[in-house]
C-alpha cells in the first residue's frame, strides 16, 4: 500500500479497486499524448523508484522512451535498474550511446551483471564498450564468476574501515565516499591485502560514543560468502544470520564485494519457481508464463511428456504381458486405473515431500533410514484406509446393484490388497527415489510427481495382476 | 562459511567435510561431559548468534539446559530467538520463572510473537503472566492480530525522528535510544498522533552535512504495510522495493510497528513450501518432514489420497459403462493406462505452471483467454507429437512382432487420436482450474496435480472409448 501526499492528481486517488501503477501509467501516457514535457519531468521526479518503474514498464515502447529520456540522470539508472528484462533492452537499442553508457556507468553493478548476462553476446559486447575503462574492467570482471554463483549476485560496492580508526573517523569516511556504497548498513573491517577482518552493523557505530576505536567494535567473528560457490548458499546464510548484506570473499579471504538481501529475495523465489516447475514434470521455464514463446514452451513441456510416454509405453507392455488375464476377467480391467491412480497419488505426495525437505536441508542424505521407515508405516497405514475402502466400495455395489458377478468378494479382495500394496509401493519409491538421484549427484527435483507416478504405473499393474492371479486363480482366472 | 579466528580447538577447523556446527556442538558436549563450565562460559561468548544456538539445538536436552543457562545474559536472549521451536519449548519447562521471564522480556517483540502463537495456551498465559506489564501489553496486542497477518510479524522496537530535528540531534537519539530498536538502517518520522510521515534510510543521515534538518531528507513518499494484511502482501513489498525494514500503519494511518526482512525470508520460504506440497496433492505440514507425527502425516496425505480415490471410482464408472467394449477389444485395455497416464501428465504440467504464475502475480484472472489460447495451441502440437510417437510404437510393434492382430492401423489411429484428444484436455483442464478456483475465491493451489489427473483420468477413459467407438467399430467392437 503506497502512501502519496495529499495531491490533486487522480493518480493519488486510493479508493478501493483501482490499482495506484495503472493510474500512475495512464497518468503518464495522458501527459506524453498532451506533450506536456514540463510536467511529465516534475512528475516523474517524485515516487518510489520501483512504482515509477512499473508505471513506465506499463507503457508502449514508444512511450516509455520518451518517458525515460525525461528522467533526472540521477533517478534514470535507478529507475532503469527496476524495469523488467525487456523494457531495458529495448531502452538500449533506443537511448543514444551517450545516454546509453551514463544509465550503464551509474547501475549498481550487480544488476548491471544481471542484465549483461541475459542479453545476446553481440549486444553485450557493444555495450561494454561504452563504459568508462574502470566500469568496464569492474563489469567484465563480474561477469567472468560462473552462472548462478554468487560472484554474478555481488556489488563490488561498500564501504572499508580501518581498525585504528575512531567511529568518528568512521563516519567522516563515510559521510564523503557513503553514497557510492550499495548499502550503509554494514561496514566491513580489512586488513593488509584487502583480507576481511570483520563485519560491522551501523548500528554498532551508531550507539557508541563517537572516540570509540573501530578496534574496539571488533569481535573479529563473521559470516563470508564464497564467490564460486551458488548463489543458492547465499540464501540459506542470509536466512540464518538476520542480515541485510553479507561479505563475499575469494579463496584467499579477501572481500571482492558484497551481496545484498533483496538480491537474495528474488533468488529464493527463484529457486522456488525451479523446484515447483520440476515437480510437476516441466523444466524450468526461466521467464514469467505469459512471455515464453509456445515453440520453446512446447519444447520444455514435450522433452518430459515424450521421456513419461516412452515410460507409459512399458505400462503397455505390461498390460499385453496379462492380456489373457484381461480376456477372462474383464471386471479386473475396470478397477486398474483406480489403483495405479492412488499408487501414483502416493507417490506424487512422497516425491514431494521428500524434495522438498531436501531442498530445505530438513532431510539429509544420511537420513535415508528413517525416511525410509517412516513411509513403511504411513504407506502401510494408507494402504489399509484405501484398501478397505476400495473394498467396501465394491462390496456395496455388488451387494446393492448385483454388479461384479457371484465371486465379488474374491474381486473385492484382490482390489483391497493390491490399494495397499501400491500405496506402499508408491510410498516406498516415490521418498527413495529423490534421495537415490542425490546420492548419485543429480538433481533430486528431477523425480517429478509424474516420473514417480509412471514408476509406479508399470510396477503396480504387475502388482495387481499378481495378486489377481494369486487370489482369482481357479475362480476368474 | 564461517571465519572464526585461529584458535587451537577444533571447532575452529575448517578442513574439506568438517561441519563447524557439529564440532562446536561436540566440543559443548565435552566440555559439560567434563564439567568445565568456566571454560563453557567464555566459548558460548565468542561466535555468531546463528551457529550457537544451532550447535545448542543439537544437544540433548540435559544438556541444552545447562549449556543455555551459561549464556550471558544479554546474548542468552538473542541465541533463544534462534533456537528451534523445540528447543524453546524445552527450555522454558525447565528454566526457573525468573529466568524464563528475563529471556523473553529480551526477545525481539516478533519472535516471541512466533514462540506464543505456537505454545499451548495454558503455556502462553502462564509466559504472559511472568512479563512485566509493559511487555504483556506489547505481546497480548502484537497475539492479537489474525494469524498470518502482518501484525503477527512486526515488532514495535523502531527509531522514531522529528522533521524539526537536525541530523546530528537524530543521530545523538539514536546514540541513546537505538539499541532497543529492531534495525537501525531506517529511520521513521511521525507526526502528531504517530501517523507515518516517511521513512528515511540511514544512509541518508550519513551522508550529509549534520546540521541538515531531517526535513530536508524527506519526500514523504514512503511504503508502507498494513497491520490486517495478510504476510504474503509483505513478501511482494520487499521483492518490489528493496528495503531491509518496512513500516506498518493501521487504518488511520499511524505507524505501529515494522517488519524486518530476516521474517520475509522465512515467510516467503514458507509460502513455497505450501504451494509445493498441495501442488504434490498433501495438505501442507507446517512442520520439518522429520518431525511430523507419523499419524499426523498420515492425517495429512491420507485426506487427500481417500478423495483422490473417491474420484479415482468413477474411473471404475466409466470403466464398466465400457465393459462390453472392453471385452470385445482387449487390446483397448492395453493402451489405456498409457493414454490416460499422458493425459495426467499435461495436465500436471499446466496446473504446476499456471498455479504458480498466480502465486507469484505473472498471471492474472484477467488473462484466463490468453492462457486458454496458449494451451490450446501447446497442447495441440504436444498431443500431436504424443500422437505420432504413439501410433508409431504400434505400427512398429505390429510390423516387427505381429502384434495387435490385422486391424493394428485402426488401433494405431485411435490410440494417436486419444493422445492428441486427452493431452489436449489435459492441458485446458489443468491451466483453467486454477484460474475458475481463485475465481471462486478459493486457493487455486488446491488444484493438485493428482487432482487434475484425477479429472484428467475419468474424461480421458470417455474420450478414449468415444474414439474407440468411432474408429472401430465394425471392425474390433
Amino acid at each position: 500500500m503506497i502512501q502519496t501526499p495529499p495531491d490533486p492528481s487522480p493518480a493519488a486517488a486510493d479508493g478501493a479497486g483501482i490499482d495506484p501503477i495503472a493510474a500512475l501509467s495512464d497518468e503518464l501516457a495522458r501527459q506524453i499524448a498532451a506533450r506536456r514535457f514540463d510536467v511529465l519531468k516534475r512528475r516523474l521526479r517524485t515516487g518510489e523508484i520501483a512504482d515509477v518503474a512499473e508505471a513506465i514498464d506499463r507503457l508502449n515502447d514508444e512511450q516509455e522512451a520518451i518517458a525515460f529520456r525525461l528522467l533526472d540522470r540521477e533517478r534514470a539508472s535507478e529507475v532503469f535498474e527496476h524495469l523488467s528484462f525487456d523494457a531495458q533492452e529495448h531502452l538500449l537499442h533506443t537511448l543514444s550511446d551517450a545516454d546509453a553508457a551514463a544509465v550503464l556507468e551509474e547501475m549498481s553493478a550487480d544488476d548491471r551483471t544481471a542484465l549483461l548476462e541475459e542479453l545476446p553476446g553481440k549486444v553485450t559486447v557493444r555495450l561494454l564498450n561504452l563504459l568508462s575503462v574502470e566500469e568496464r574492467a569492474r563489469a567484465v570482471q563480474l561477469l567472468g564468476y560462473p552462472e548462478d554463483s554468487i560472484g554474478r549476485l555481488m556489488t563490488p560496492d561498500y564501504v572499508r574501515v580501518k581498525p585504528g580508526w575512531t567511529v568518528a573517523q568512521a563516519l567522516a569516511h563515510v559521510r564523503l565516499y557513503g553514497d557510492d556504497s550499495e548499502t550503509l548498513n554494514v561496514l566491513y573491517v580489512t586488513g593488509p591485502g584487502g583480507v576481511l577482518v570483520d563485519d560491522l552493523r551501523i548500528r554498532q557505530l551508531l550507539t557508541v560514543d563517537p572516540e570509540t576505536r573501530i578496534e574496539a567494535l571488533m569481535d573479529r567473528v563473521f559470516v563470508a560468502l564464497n564467490v564460486n560457490d551458488d548463489e543458492e548458499t547465499a540464501v540459506a546464510q542470509f536466512r540464518r544470520h538476520d542480515r541485510s548484506a553479507l561479505p563475499v570473499v575469494d579463496g584467499s579471504g579477501v572481500l571482492v564485494g558484497i551481496v545484498t538481501v533483496d538480491d537474495v529475495l528474488d533468488v529464493q523465489e527463484r529457486e522456488a519457481t525451479e523446484d515447483i516447475q520440476m515437480l510437476g514434470g516441466v523444466q524450468a521455464l526461466d521467464d514469467p508464463y505469459l512471455q515464453v514463446p509456445i515453440l520453446t514452451m512446447v519444447r520444455k513441456r514435450g522433452t518430459w511428456l515424450v521421456i513419461l510416454l516412452f515410460g507409459g509405453m512399458l505400462t503397455a507392455e505390461a498390460m499385453a504381458f496379462y492380456e489373457d488375464e484381461l480376456a477372462s476377467a474383464v471386471v479386473l480391467a475396470i478397477f486398474l486405473p483406480l489403483i495405479i491412480a492412488s499408487g501414483g497419488n502416493s507417490g506424487s505426495q512422497a516425491a514431494t515431500l521428500i524434495t522438498r525437505a531436501l531442498a530445505l536441508g530438513e532431510v539429509k542424505l544420511s537420513d535415508w533410514w528413517r525416511v525410509m521407515r517412516r513411509e513403511l508405516a504411513s504407506g502401510l497405514l494408507l494402504g489399509l484406509v484405501l484398501g478397505l475402502l476400495g473394498s467396501a466400495r465394491i462390496a456395496v455395489w455388488a451387494v446393492a446393484f448385483g454388479a461384479y458377478g457371484e465371486h465379488w468378494p474374491l474381486v473385492a479382495l484382490t482390489v483391497g490388497v493390491s490399494l495397499v500394496g501400491v500405496v506402499l509401493w508408491g510410498s516406498l519409491s516415490g521418498s527413495l527415489l529423490p534421495l537415490l538421484l542425490k546420492r548419485l549427484g543429480a538433481d533430486p527435483a528431477t523425480s517429478s510427481a509424474p516420473f514417480i507416478a509412471t514408476i509406479v504405473d508399470v510396477t503396480g499393474i504387475i502388482i495387481f495382476f499378481t495378486i489377481a492371479t494369486l487370489i482369482l486363480s481357479g475362480t476368474l482366472l
